[in-house]
């Protein structure tokens, strides 16, 4: 069975960061087992999970923390979830490596067996209630009701582009030319729609779709986000195109 | 059938490094199909393609902006070209994805189809002329006529040696004791040839023969483009060690 | 045969932290063979070596300097070594590609030779004295005679805990409250034990048995190592908490 990384990119203690590149990738983890370690709260009482979704044939493990929950929904929703045991000790590892890493020690054992076909989850732990899984709601953009709409990004790719949490049929009723109003600017800049980086005239602001299917903030072989000084959560206002 | 991952460190729009890359280690790209993609001008007119060099028995996939030939050329020179067509939908991939990245919609799925023996290159697209792919020559040094040789610095590797384009036989002539003028300095510097960084003496610098044939730049034990202050594509200069 | 990639992130030239994470790794190393290359002497004299430890049927393969045997004292010491012959040319692969990486010309090709069992070491090199090679010893903790105990920073995980060169055993007999003495500070700080990052408060400075069991400097959420002004090789001195 292969086996894929999506990221080891996640920068520590970044539960939202890891939940959104879950979600992000959720049409490619259907029929899988995905196993997801950010977890600055390893060792505490939130719990160690297993979700499943049998909508998509998947389970998802990893810390009751968030993470999970977002790809959880797009999948389909949580079908099942327990709360795991503690696994027994494996041949040839010794004990005393304390208890700061349960991705090696908890969350990969139990998405071996899982993917091995070995344990059911009802072997692995304890069923808990789906509805009492922490969960990290994916913003959602607002209509300001004059025609904007008032969004924020979710992410910074390693070229600079603003993913942001809307999609071009939230703005196609505002046209291709748009204004923008990034952050706590006080004045819109403009910025128009397009199909690709290379469509755009240097230094134009462009929304072009991503390779998610999301609405970012580009320019044509430059970082936006760092020219346009914003960053991941900040907010991003997309109205009409100035008078 | 094995996936070797080259490298994922090339920086966003450098398709000059890339492409030197990809020509760097086409002595291992024989008998494989080599996905590569530098491609910031995605869903531009620029053209997808996958090109066959037939004494290699090698086909390279991506797109047409230089990335491929200088490779393309080590190897024997391209055979076979042909503009790809886009793929049919793949199961379980949703649409609307955005057109920013033929790596994944395009490129992947071609690459792989050849691989696995299920497409031929006339399957996947139009023929094209070979002569009619864009290229981007290796620069070659200058020999200037006074004994001395123009080059330029192709690579800096994360030791910090700065990888030339000539190769020991362009200096050989030079014997042992050389001088080099770096980038715009105005006055040459002492080196020597050496097998290994480790035969240089603290601060001496020396023309070892790097680990693809090339010649470099190279401290023993420290970073010699930082120190020197030269970085790609700066010109260096090789003459006989000054009387 | 899986191949798995423990690190490719040791800072060049830095033998002893390569040393340290084979050494850390060791009981994940029995029944493997062990390719490392942190090779700053390379093309000098210094020995390529096959050392075998044959309680934990393992054969590590790299630059006798100091970079194996750490772990291969680990893993219950050095059973027989020999010094690697140059491997014979590999088809397809050019000649002339410089003495600059032993890694892929020699120490790969000797480790896929043993772990693919076609070759024994006898058979790869000539033997060698086991206690001729060259050692890089643990830094072991110093008991002060009057409760304390000095120690030494051995590494800065991405989290920016600092792992230090103790086990919790070392500091048992001083209870849950301590006093760490950080590098050249005249001040200790207080500090207290615990079991994950988590239980600590903000701010406050905890000794948490790291993933590999041994005592590591943290905060809760923020790199410890970092906003304490320590590194790799710094002296800690970890006392009874003040009176």
């Amino acid at each position: 069975m292969p086996v894929i990384d999506l990221t080891h990119r996640i920068r520590p203690h970044d539960v939202r960061a890891g939940a959104l590149t879950l979600w992000r990738n959720a049409p490619w983890l259907r029929d899988s087992v995905v196993l997801a370690v950010v977890d600055p709260g390893v060792g505490t009482p939130r719990r160690p999970v297993a979700v499943e979704v049998s909508e998509a044939r998947t389970v998802l493990v990893g810390p009751d923390n968030g993470l999970l929950l977002p790809a959880a929904h797009a999948l389909g929703g949580p079908s099942a979830a327990v709360r795991l045991r503690p696994v027994p000790p494996i041949a040839g590892v010794p004990a005393g490596l304390g208890a700061t890493f349960d991705g090696r020690d908890l969350f990969s054992p139990v998405a071996a067996r899982i993917a091995a076909g070995l344990s059911t989850l009802d072997q692995l732990g304890d069923p808990i209630e789906t509805a009492s899984l922490e969960d990290r709601p994916i913003p959602q953009p607002v209509h300001d009701g004059r025609g904007g709409l008032q969004c924020e990004v979710l992410w910074v790719d390693r070229f600079g582009n603003a993913e942001l949490n809307a999609r071009p049929s939230d703005v196609a009723h505002l046209g291709d030319r748009l204004s923008v109003l990034l952050g706590s600017a006080r004045e819109p800049v403009p910025a128009r729609t397009a199909q690709a980086f290379g469509q755009l005239g240097e230094g134009e602001l462009g929304l072009v779709t991503d390779s998610y299917g999301q609405l970012a903030l580009a320019l044509n072989g430059a970082p936006a986000a760092e020219q346009l000084c914003i960053g991941e959560g900040d907010p991003v206002s997309i109205g009409p195109a100035a008078g």
